[in-house]
């Protein structure tokens, strides 16, 4: 584990965050975590562990919300959106978390904004009891732009090997579909949401708005007895649902079932967005699709699995 | 795992690269690496495994050597400094690598500079039998600089947790150092060696090099019983042998053991640094620092282990 304080700079708060993220995490995995074995943790037992324990791993970063972020300085929340992000891409595989590790870089290390952004990460992660394994701060000028941050980490879950999703074998004609509300555009189309909202008067609370943390889908859906979970990111429905069907099946949509929300209406109208677009940029309110299974509570249907048209299209937005 | 062709680019090189490496090392974790189940890969299968299995994370970057790189566009040799750091890192934790996932950002995705980083990060880890299990690409553009790219990586290994290192319980004073040599200044002190090669008329073969790539030591250590192992990243010699000493004793390193490599003589007479400086930011032609056990071929005596002095030194240089 490299400690923020390798970075060179004062950041004990940073430092302090993460030791009190990781006394808070360690209580749900006390002899998982090692922290008293060797001087530089980073240490996770998976001794023992029932089952057929198989890990999954994903690496992500936030995409360019990040500029919005360092525009209006509000860094707590890109260290949800990364985490939750991370979480949420392991649990269409049916993993839960273990561990998290972090990278941030940016020009010039600016304390209180490693400190925002590290304190964001192990709330989060100790939100869902995962450990913040390591981190790693570059300091890089020439690298990036003034001013600018970027942020990535990588999350280790692990999931059973009878339990892994999608089980596409088992999606039929009919399988319905159900989808959880996202809470707001998460970390996607942010390159196009500041093109469009470049020199406009916002109303109060748009920014809010925009810099509403990715939900964290795990407590909807820990045990989900679902055939499959599409995570609702780049590519939004059309280039994320397709990715966990059968090659027979497609996914019939009914954009009617839900209210896209005035936040994405508003972007759509001011991009004038064809429909396919925008459902390609925007999660346009839904952040989570369910394929069979018990929908939990919050979920609303939005569809069933139909025969794969000759035209080959898996996903089916219909008006 | 996220494809490279999810960045929207037609990458389709690297992709090629990433399954070419996936199919050799899949040899090595035939029953590991679970390519066949579900859509997105990323899986790997700890089901079984013997003794008492702890999992040990880093994440790490390669610095400003990303400049050096960008500058004389030799992209290859920074996915070997990636994933070699990387290896080198959990190696002195006594770990031996599972699997990684790379982060590559930049301004502009550009297809040749991605093929070639990923192809170097698939050739490192083929050559230590890791998996690539995932990675993500981002392109950023007022986030990175035009034309640099920034590289991160993510290595998740195993150690038995009766040989996790350092053992700081058997070190005695007389505990003979030993060391391996790099190949470079390997990822470290590359913003330093930037200003001092500015506007200078290079000899022959010197970016060469500057730019060889970071030298891996599993080959040499894998089931070593040495009680502990330093890698000498930033920091050097003087912050990184002390994360691995009890604080009863201290490392005494005499410089004359070792030819300091002409680069860095070079490089120190151009900067006139002081040689705690000198020892500070660069590994001086010192990659791994061992303590105790049986020497590996190529690795030459350095000092020995002392009570630590009241001044509290915990790396004692002794010219």
């Amino acid at each position: 584990m490299t400690s923020y304080r390798d970075a060179g700079v004062d950041i004990d708060a940073a430092n302090e965050a993460v030791a009190g993220m990781a006394a808070a995490v360690r209580a749900t995995y006390t002899d998982r975590v090692l922290s008293d074995v060797g001087s530089f943790g980073g240490l996770f037992s998976v001794e023992d562990w029932p089952g057929r324990p198989v890990l999954v791993a994903s690496t992500d970063g936030v995409g360019t919300k990040v500029k919005l972020a360092a525009q209006h300085r509000r860094w707590r929340g890109i260290g949800h959106d990364l985490v939750n992000h991370c979480v949420n891409d392991i649990l269409v595989q049916g993993a839960r978390p273990l561990f998290f590790l972090d990278y941030v870089a940016t020009a010039r290390l600016e304390s209180a904004v490693i400190v925002e952004i590290v304190t964001g990460i192990a709330e989060a992660c100790g939100a869902v009891g995962c450990a913040v394994l390591g981190g790693e701060t570059a300091e890089m000028p020439g690298v990036y732009v003034e001013g600018a941050v970027d942020v990535a980490g990588t999350i280790v879950g692990m999931v059973d090997r009878d339990a892994v999703l999608p089980r596409l074998g088992d999606m039929r004609v009919g399988t319905p579909l159900w989808a959880l509300p996202s809470s707001g555009p998460h970390t996607n189309g942010y390159s196009l949401i500041r093109h469009l909202i470049e020199g406009r008067d916002l109303p109060e609370g748009f920014i809010d708005a925009l810099l509403q943390p990715h939900r964290c889908y795990l407590a909807d859906l820990a045990g989900t007895d679902a055939l499959g979970l599409a995570h609702i990111t780049g590519g939004g429905l059309l280039d994320n649902v397709n990715r966990v069907l059968p090659a027979s099946l497609s996914a019939r949509i009914e954009l009617g079932s839900w209210e896209v929300p005035p936040l994405f209406r508003q972007l759509v109208a001011w991009g004038s967005l064809p429909v396919h677009e925008a459902y390609r940029t925007f999660n346009m309110g839904v952040g989570m699709v369910g394929i069979g299974g018990t929908p939990p509570p919050g979920a609303f249907p939005v569809g069933e699995l139909v025969d794969r048209p000759a035209s080959g299209e898996a996903v089916l937005l219909v008006p």
